[in-house]
């Protein structure tokens, strides 16, 4: 635990408090952990889907009102005891962040960028009215519940522990308000590949997924909640992803029109867009990905691989890529990106890329894109057995080429989703990136 | 419970079991009943805020994809045990509805328009894709529940049963997507007036709120779930409602701004807007409400009353109300309602009335609502101790003003509020929107 970033923190404040009494904060030192009378047999990878299983421990920490923060505890993994008039159940004052730990060659566990989650989780916390925390103390007991659960841990290629801190508002009353109360519990669970690899397709990098871009559903807009990870920005996409895998894609493209340049694009699925557009003066590409403008989760993997692109464009700083990435200067625009836009470029035969970055995918392939060049002419809801075939025909289909390549990550996403991997499972290292956990 | 409607409704379908056996629909020929040991006092009416009083007995009944709906149970109310992973807890799979039980002067419990919360409780199951029920077997267990429970109904104007329906998804797995199992359940708590009457303002038709027009949060969209009653459309609330209540507003005014002309409005804090306007022509009066173009929650009250104006408009029909409501004609309206306009309205004189409407708190009066003439120069979320002062100076106050009286509802909102009253505690009838459940 001695690598977790140690700085001192502001300690949590309630204006919920009404008392002098300072409310405690939260305090890794006091963690208490509850060992289980047995242990779980650990499942072989590849014989489970994504989150399926349960591991032996959870970390569980509670805030009130009147004291503060409870000590944390790590205790077995069983069901939480909840009032039906909850808050989190009435009202969904839930938020979450998704983590990962890898294990890497060297028999190390190690999280990637964990502090990055942390601050999303705080501003989260602030959005839904829950009690802030101790950032680098709540890190402190996940580092013990990963280092507890290092069993767990997958060492196959494309397989890791996935880390889910859940913070949900607990106060017992349907009255329309803040919840003073509040309990923050983490969960993990061993994870190979989000989309499954098929058999003629057997590694992640080959693997391509399709987006079906919406405009009848959409995900966010400006004043709304969509970019920060509340629980509350998933549900709602349920239906749509149905509708698009009815109709034959994987994903929804997510999609806001605001009536000016027509949909802008969002995100896809639960992922952030990138696309390689080849510039039209024939030097170089451009890699866009929309901005961080409240609609759209501010994503770490989006962070880290902007990151990472900006030094290998910038001539001043050693590149972190080993090898050139396209042919001519590579420049990075995180300027609004519209539909419109995307299929001319890929009329003009410019739309080179386009991947899907978060924690559960890392990098994944978007190799097609299903539209409908006239919004509500035949809307995804209109997709029922009389006008299947009508909202077939009447959609279009935007083909993403790879150079060299005939499916599968291009060259600028493959060469973030090798990176990515190295630097998470610390067969290379980059700035303070990578965090050991034991 | 011979009252409530026994149509035959289509049974329950599941498109995530894929079985050849028929899943069993909610049956409410098999409500058990598990009587508690002992049984609470009930508190004095006025002693206790909204939704803060736990009765003994809740309904559950729960759902999963092999089985089809389980023998639904009243039983001591208590905490639900659900798994850490459940999806209402990470993705907000979380509906609910809200009734009230009324007891007249004879004595009987009624529920109102108890089949249209039935029909909306589909809805929202739907749009979040959770497991559909016969509604009326539903309303019938929820009928049984309220005549165990019809001690806890608190015979004071102004006070009822609160019913609280929930629906949440169960399945216990952190992947992203719909829930094949739920939990559906019912707890009951006794109510007084949602907003509280001061002493100077003993009656609830002469209390009145204030509004804070607000654009930089905002609650809908259109594509997005605003129309359904959703759990999720109420958390992100909270802090928009918190800056409200520091520049000194009860309640949010929503607008939703497309870019075209000028602020929508939309709710006004979680009721339906109403205002009255007098025509330009000066002969008679205009009742607005904005139309339910999916950002919007249909609101039961909203309809009904929007029903007994339009009776009361209709030459051909008996008016539900025994006297004149306003100088003239009364034309019903549902057109999109710009900020703009209303700021008009006021600005001439003409903005007679504004009320809100909703179960919670049947109608209440609008007496002013504050609003910025340049949204941005001086935003709530600027509202700290060093902005203040100028976000005050900077906002504009639009005041209604009644015909004939200083406070509280005017001639419409008043006469709405005694028939709805009148009609939900059996003092009259109308259609069969009363239903005795005893």
């Amino acid at each position: 635990m001695g690598m977790v970033d140690d700085a001192v923190l502001p300690l949590p404040t309630s204006a919920m408090n009404g008392h002098a009494r300072p409310l405690a904060p939260l305090d890794a030192s006091l963690l208490k952990i509850t060992r289980a009378e047995t242990l779980k047999d650990v499942p072989t990878p590849g014989t489970y889907g994504f989150g399926d299983i349960k591991t032996d421990y959870m970390l569980v920490m509670e805030f009130d009102a009147a004291n503060g923060w409870s000590a944390p505890e790590i205790k077995p993994y069983g069901p939480l005891a909840l009032d039906p008039a909850s808050n989190c159940l009435q009202y969904c004052t839930n938020i979450f962040e998704g983590m990962k730990a890898f294990v890497g060659s060297d028999g190390k566990a190690r999280m990637f960028r964990a502090q990055e989650n942390m601050k999303r989780l705080v501003s989260s916390a602030e959005r839904m009215g829950l009690p802030t925390f101790d950032q680098g103390a709540l890190l402190k007991c996940i580092t013990a519940l990963v280092a507890l659960e290092r069993r767990w841990i997958p060492a196959e290629e494309g397989h890791s522990l996935y880390i889910r801190p859940t913070m949900i508002g607990t106060k017992a009353s349907i009255r329309v308000g803040k919840s003073d109360s509040a309990m923050l519990y983490t969960l993990v669970t061993p994870v190979g590949p989000y989309f499954p690899i098929s058999p003629s397709i057997p590694h992640p990098t080959l693997a391509g997924v399709s987006l079906l871009a919406i405009s009848e559903h959409v995900r966010s807009w400006p004043g709304g909640t969509g970019g920060y990870k509340l629980g509350l920005n998933y549900s709602p996409s349920f239906v749509p992803q149905g509708l698009a895998a009815d109709a034959g894609y994987d994903q929804v493209l997510w999609c806001i029109d605001l009536g000016r340049d027509g949909s802008l694009i969002s995100e896809a699925g639960a992922m952030n867009f990138f696309a390689v557009i080849k510039n039209e003066n024939d030097e170089g590409v451009t890699v866009r990905t929309p901005p961080l403008d409240g609609t759209i989760l501010p994503g770490i993997t989006r962070d880290s691989a902007l990151r990472l692109l900006q030094a290998h464009a910038d001539p001043a700083s050693p590149s972190p890529f080993a090898t050139s990435l396209a042919d001519g200067p590579i420049t990075i625009s995180e300027e609004p990106l519209t539909l419109t836009e995307l299929t001319r470029a890929a009329d003009a035969g410019r739309l080179l890329e386009a991947f899907g970055t978060g924690t559960a995918v890392l990098v994944v392939a978007i190799e097609r894109i299903g539209y409908y060049p006239s919004p509500g002419d035949a809307a995804p809801h209109a997709i029922d057995a009389e006008n299947a075939e009508v909202a077939t025909k009447a959609r279009k289909i935007m083909d993403i080429v790879m150079q060299g390549a005939r499916k599968g990550l291009g060259p600028i996403g493959k060469a973030l989703y090798e990176k990515l991997g190295a630097l998470k499972d610390g067969r290379e290292e980059w700035l303070d990136w990578s965090t050991v956990c034991e």
